[in-house]
């Protein structure tokens, strides 16, 4: 980029355009597929961009953030330090939901190199009449440019370089930052800029939420009833009370009779059998209806309310597909695949047959009214104050369609959530959190081992993935009771909740079946549940001495009270000799949290952990407190090494917050955590 | 995308265009900061091509690479093998030097998805009647499209699933690969492909070389003489019989006189100094003339031409800047830097000054101009037998220059190698490398102990730098005598040479300083040479016994013989108990050659190696032989663990070939080899 001033006093024909600028720009993050996918942030959050920013020879460069939001015209502009070794830094504190922009520009500064390299001289004795020359020339040259005070204050300063003052004097011109300030301003028209890259500002709750989903129709306070929006809205100060801040209901719409799904997934239902709600679409009509049994539209809004009174967000289910009485099969042939025969194509995985389900055609030539009928699903409870989705087998849908649903969603409510309910491979998971969705489901529950969770773990939070994958971890759903909770009863399911809870800020149960510790599989070696509640009404006894409620409380108290468990990147973890325990820490400034749960829950395990004193923040020199925080109990910790011993049937887990050093001294052992609602064993 | 066949018997609306295509397309490598720089490769080489190609649902994914070189019109597709995780494969074989480009493309199958559906469901006995309409419809729409041969086998293939025949032939049927093959071509209109990536093509000797730097005006025979390039042509057999296969000469210009630097680099010249070569340009002429003392441009195309019959490029020395006494000072000041006092800028390094050396402006509103002179100063060499060419301090000149200048030169030259001598911070060799430089010097010199060397050679052939960044590894320069050589001794040398050669395919050596083992720094402390070269005419004598000319001919014939150490980023590292002994070996199909290096050079050092036999192509059951390159001894080894003693004095390396486990038994302990100019110690 040819600075005017560097033009100095050769005739030389005026050539266009100038040569192309001298400043690489490389590796800027963070970034998605350069910049083909935004990262996603939290509204309030700050964000430090990196790049590599250079230029040949040894001319001072100069790196600058530039970050919009969409909509803004102008380039927010945040300089940029240098890191060392040709790295530079520039944070900046986010604003509202909405996406934004951000860039790198960089350029080379030749007043500040002509500033750096006079100063050196003045400095070094020799004679710099002619350096003040040009430096008088190149304030003038831009004074040519600006206007105003700043091109008044530019002559000034070139006037006082000309005029005749002893060596003192120049330094202090050479060291005058307001007059180096405008001449960054004005510089920044010589400079070149990384392509842009995009984020994606999401609501807190994005990125911390605590999930409890249930089936509305089993929630009757008579036997044999189906359950109302009533009933579960009786529910929610319970469901508050532990903590939970999204309710998630399995479709609430009319369900199909053809092919009806009998109980336990048995192929013909009898007369009585309420099929699944994912059979979505009957008489009574399709994704805009409620189903008649749950209550009535009002109802829903009544429901709605009355949970965002509890800081409750009610989630549906978005599952894009129709049973054959869906009133679209009807009214819209062209949106599904037909037969030759002139029967419309049901779902199969060859040679399985699901005959009670009927796929869109996403290719269908009129895929546009199609994608736009979809939107207005969304849309449409949208308006009745529905914030949080859930998607059911987004993998099984076209790609593109997500990427513009989300988007179109989003640039009207910045503030939804949709959670991907994709149970599927690697590449998949995340080319949908590249597409736009908020939250994702994991492999949390198939990663029981120490191995497996730290591999996992470390994937999540330490590649790529953690700058557009944010986890949801589910030790539990309608469809998957994994062998773990099947086999190592309460405490198991302990451990389990203990390990989602804390390894992944979002995450979330299929209750009441978690809190009861239900886990009988329909047969050996399935993972589907005996009488699941997807294809019949179920009665739970929430009153049992058993069941989980304080200690999912104190854990959902333990993460609100927390900012370290309030994010999921910032985890690490530590060595333990014994196998079978697993202790990592998460951090959020000076909140340091120690989560150490035994992993083979049929015996007590006791090991030393060696932590990681660093990252914790600690200096291994003072002694340093230790609070459980499930049981309040207090510990003086010194120095790495510290013993552990997890008793399952108690509690297999403790959840320790680090404390700062104090001076005053308290001796005792650590010991097994009691657990605020159990007598010591 | 919609294929026509999916559009079934049902009436709807013509929607244009079609959907987004649903397949997804990501991580293609190799690839250079997401295509924008090319990969570079050698001609005739292998390239295999990877990617992430994945769609929603379960239909048949297809994967495509598509090959061009510049100026052919159409891709040349080669089909992609899954490897499984949705990673993709495709392999193709590098024609000739030139500019490359290569994508990767996928898309939907539906013919095949309903080849494998249908297939299944026959063997699972159900009725597929209507599912052989649908296979049947499919061929017929594409055979709408095709023409001739393709649309009558289409048809026959459509009609023969119609007609009446038994679950075997339609099972024939289903599996006719022809008939697959013609859907699969036609289906190429429905793909969607990654962005497109470059790839450059060099030619071997970009790959695989070695050089020999000399001053010409030090080859007299006569003491006192400044040599010339008869010279240096009389030297020609004896640097071809030591295995160069580049000779490289700082430049030949003449010289200027305005503050010529001294011997030793004083700031004032004697009468009869002579010079550096560097400093550009006098009333003889600059960068196209020939020094007059050297000989005419008849006497360089003579040597040139002889050069060539030995096997050796001359390379020259592309130094872009200008004494004060270059003509291009005089008859074009609009490309230099000019002083408010109306002297032209010299270079400087505040408080530094070069006063003998002008920069050029790159940034000169005369630019162009500039431009197009600098590359016609290599267009000029190209035309007298320039194929190579050794860039001084790239890293000073505007990168965007380097970018256009080797790109319209390969353009037009695809075989020119173009060495960049730009020791500086590590983005800015990488850049350079990026923007097109053939090779590149290394921190080589730098790197002396193990983990110097280990880390160092593991950025190298592990990271993306191997896809762009070809080391040339130099034990010395004239600018560069290390302190390990000023210390070490001969058998630092040795040593050195043998790292350098074997670790980094294209390696060099500035010589006859090196063979001959100069060590005296200008200073202590230097890294210049007493005496240097740069500033003086020397004379050496190369008949001294203690000259390494029989090791580095023996270290070239082993390079020149094994496949293995003609490449660089195959390399292995295997660990040895002794830190002061580096062993690696380095592989090419099955040619495997063990390398080990006592580097600390005082006195022996033994210890024992744990090779990874995995990465030598070993089974650890079998016995092997292991031959001495240098000494030709030959061993048997069994298992993983061998001893080495390495004595500096006799020779402070082994070159091993790992040979196939061969059947008769030959017992004979590991020991020193003796090299075959010297008697053991």
């Amino acid at each position: 980029m040819t600075s005017p001033a560097r033009r100095g006093q050769t005739k030389v024909p005026i050539e266009s355009p100038p040569p192309p600028p001298r400043v690489a720009i490389e590796h800027v993050t963070p970034g998605v597929d350069g910049g083909r996918f935004p990262v996603k942030r939290i509204a309030g959050e700050t964000v430090e961009v990196q790049a590599d920013v250079f230029a040949d020879g040894h001319d001072v460069v100069v790196a600058t953030l530039l970050v919009a939001k969409d909509g803004e015209e102008a380039w927010n502009r945040v300089p940029m330090r240098h890191l060392g070794n040709d790295r530079w830094s520039g944070v900046f504190k986010l604003g509202s939901v909405g996406c934004y922009r951000y860039a790198v520009a960089g350029r080379v500064d030749h007043f500040e190199t002509w500033r750096h390299d006079t100063l050196i001289k003045l400095e070094a004795g020799q004679d710099i009449n002619v350096e003040l020359e040009m430096g008088a020339r190149l304030l003038e040259e831009v004074a040519a440019f600006a206007e105003g005070d700043d091109a008044a204050a530019l002559r000034a300063a070139a006037a006082a370089l000309r005029a005749p003052s002893d060596r003192q004097a120049v330094a202090r011109q050479l060291q005058d930052e307001a007059v180096a300030a405008i001449m960054g301003r004005h510089g920044a028209r010589f400079e070149t800029s990384s392509p842009k890259l995009r984020l994606m500002v999401d609501s807190s709750k994005a990125a911390f939420s605590a999930w409890y989903e249930l089936f509305p129709r089993s929630r009757a306070a008579e036997p044999g009833a189906h359950g109302t929006f009533r009933d579960v809205e009786r529910q929610l100060p319970r469901i508050a009370a532990m903590g939970f801040d999204v309710l998630y209901f399995p479709p609430i719409h009319p369900i199909g009779r053809s092919f009806r799904k009998g109980k336990n997934n048995q192929v013909v239902a009898q007369e009585e059998d309420v099929g699944s709600p994912w059979a979505i679409g009957g008489p009574e009509g399709g994704h805009k209806a409620i189903h008649p049994q749950l209550g009535t539209l009002a109802d829903f809004h009544h429901l709605v309310d009355a949970a965002k009174e509890h800081g409750i967000d009610i989630a549906l289910d978005l599952a894009y597909q129709c049973s054959p009485d869906h009133p679209y099969v009807r009214e819209h042939p062209e949106w599904f695949k037909r037969r030759p025969d002139g029967t419309v194509q049901y779902a199969e995985n060859p040679p399985k047959k699901y005959q009670d389900i009927y796929p869109f055609d996403f290719e269908t030539l009129a895929w546009r009214s199609l994608w736009d009928e979809l939107k207005g699903i969304v849309d449409y409870w949208v308006a009745q104050g529905v914030r949080v989705f859930r998607v059911d087998n987004p993998h099984t849908k076209a790609l593109p369609f997500w990427e513009w649903l989300i988007a179109e969603e989003k640039r009207e409510h910045p503030d939804l959530i949709f959670l991907a309910e994709a149970f599927t491979r690697p590449r998949m998971m995340a080319r949908l959190a590249k597409l736009g969705f908020t939250q994702s489901y994991t492999y949390f529950t198939w990663r029981n081992s120490r191995w497996e969770l730290t591999q996992y773990l470390t994937e999540l939070t330490r590649t790529e993935l953690r700058e557009y994958f944010r986890p949801n971890f589910w030790p539990n759903t309608p469809d998957i009771l994994h062998a773990t909770l099947q086999n190592g009863g309460r405490p198991a399911f302990m451990a389990r909740l203990v390990l989602a809870a804390t390894m992944s800020a979002n995450y979330g149960i299929y209750g009441p079946a978690f809190e009861l510790g239900e886990a009988t599989p329909r047969e050996p070696g399935s993972e589907e549940y005996l009488h699941s509640e997807k294809y019949e009404i179920k009665r739970w006894d929430l009153g049992s001495p058993a069941s989980l409620e304080p200690l999912i409380t104190a854990v959902n108290r333990i993460r609100r009270e927390n900012p370290a468990l309030r994010q999921t990147n910032d985890i690490h973890f530590h060595q333990v000799d014994n196998e079978n325990v697993i202790a990592y820490s998460k951090r959020s400034g000076s909140n340091v949290v120690l989560i150490v749960v035994n992993l083979e829950t049929r015996w007590t395990h006791s090991g030393w952990i060696t932590l990681d004193l660093a990252s914790l923040g600690l200096d291994g020199v003072e002694e340093y407190d230790v609070t459980d925080l499930v049981s309040g109990a207090r510990f003086r910790w010194r120095g790495d090494r510290n013993y552990v011993e997890l008793n399952p049937d108690v509690l297999p887990a403790h959840i320790l917050r680090i404390e700062h050093p104090r001076p005053e001294p308290v001796t005792q052992p650590i010991q097994q955590p009691v657990a605020p609602w159990q007598e010591p064993s």
